[in-house]
């Protein structure tokens, strides 16, 4: 069974970022922090193809950790883990702490 | 949790800007006075690219108060703080006192 | 409040010529007089740009009077004025008395 | 009141043509005679903008008799007077006699 | 009255082939041999303009007998004859003997 | 009565390849022999122009034997004959034996 | 029969894997180890053509194990065999073990 993908062109692989609904010690949290949606790039694409045949790389690199919209992506198994996959413009931006 | 958020391609992360309902000592203020769709611009993206993968620069700079459509824009939750992404070209003008 | 606006990218801010329903001597005009739509240019982007990123400046300038579309345009109030944006080619073009 | 319109871009300005439904010694034409669409262009604009920002001057000039779209075509009124704005695209030839 | 027409752009005048539903003695002819639907080019516009402004020249020349698509066209009349208008891309190819 | 067709732009003209429902002995073969929507090219035309308008030649070249899509294509009658016309994209492949 | 297809353009012939249901001693695998859709590349296209006519090379070649897409994709039967032909585009990237 397939380990590993390559994304094409400007495709992005990202494993969504759960928030915990509980914390270890089972403290309920407040709702409100669970709001943001967002993931960990696992692996990027090429980047797309100008008009002239040439790539051009797309904006996020391997590990960062981005805002994801709240629609959209396509959801990718992979070693029985859960992945999505979202093109390079649909990612909305790098989050930091 | 994600303090921060740099925005990509040529989004611009904005923090409305809510006309006081009442003022400091209590008067209701008339009605027309809350009618602007105002914002402060915290940050922007490094902009669009054009067909051969050159950056567009975004027409905007961060502290810019900017005139708002009245549709559109992305909410965001950062720091327990609501903000709104645009696009460049979705911001309507630079407001001026 | 905010009380001047620039306009982004090719974007034109308006004022509407109200035709007067009545002249000063209170004679009511015929109706065919008011049929015009028309407004002055009270500021003018810098422009849209081109798909090498270049700024093609707009077709009209800051107290053109111009002939506007029946419908479109986005209303702004500004310093308890009433405005209107439109875009550079939504104009259909300048008039000359 | 404005009695002159200078078009935008690739805007016409037409005055339509209307077929004399009776000849001037009252005989009645056929139906068939007043079947053509036709204008007399009073106006053109300066012509589009390519990709680069540069001007594409249109396809007809003032004083030209063309025949006109069955549809479309934006009706104006100056200084009493009824034109139509048609795009330069939209006007489907030259008629000549 | 108008009787003849200089196309605008890529637009091509045609005069359809009506095929004959009887021979000249009278005979009626098998319903197959009626199904193509030809033209026979009467004038065509000196060609649309490419993103430079530059004429593409039409594919098709005054004479050319060519294969029409089953709809679009738009129907003109020059003295007292039917004509039809076509784009230069919507016309299939030229029919020889 | 026209008996050959010249394609215009990126046209193709195809005559299907009916696949025999019995052999010439009278054996019916198994449905699942007939499943592929192949033809052969009989004319192709000279290629589609670029937005410079120099032409692009077609894919395919007379005599070839061809994958069509299920749906499209343009039905058109020559000599008694039955063809069809294509755009030179909606070809799927080349078939080899 | 047609055994062997050249794809046109950027179009890819695919041969699904189709996951094993029950391994080859009879054991029923759990249902989760079926849902990745994924195939091997039997033939790919020369590439589609920018707007200057040059080919731009698909992403893949032959013998890559892919990552199809959930919808898509046009059946064809080649020497009693199924395939799948898709758009280089439409394929999410390179399964690796």
């Amino acid at each position: 069974m397939a380990k590993r993908l390559l994304p094409s062109l400007n495709r992005i692989l990202v494993e969504k970022i759960v928030p915990p609904s509980k914390t270890s010690v089972g403290i309920l949290l407040p709702e409100k922090s669970s709001k943001l949606n967002s993931g960990k790039i696992i692996a990027v694409g090429p980047g797309d193809r100008d008009r002239d045949g040439k790539l051009i790389p797309v904006s996020f690199k391997e590990g960062d950790v981005v805002l994801l919209p709240e629609y959209g992506g396509t959801q990718v198994k992979l070693a029985e883990k859960e992945y999505h996959l979202y093109r390079d413009d649909d990612i909305m931006g790098t989050l930091l702490d």
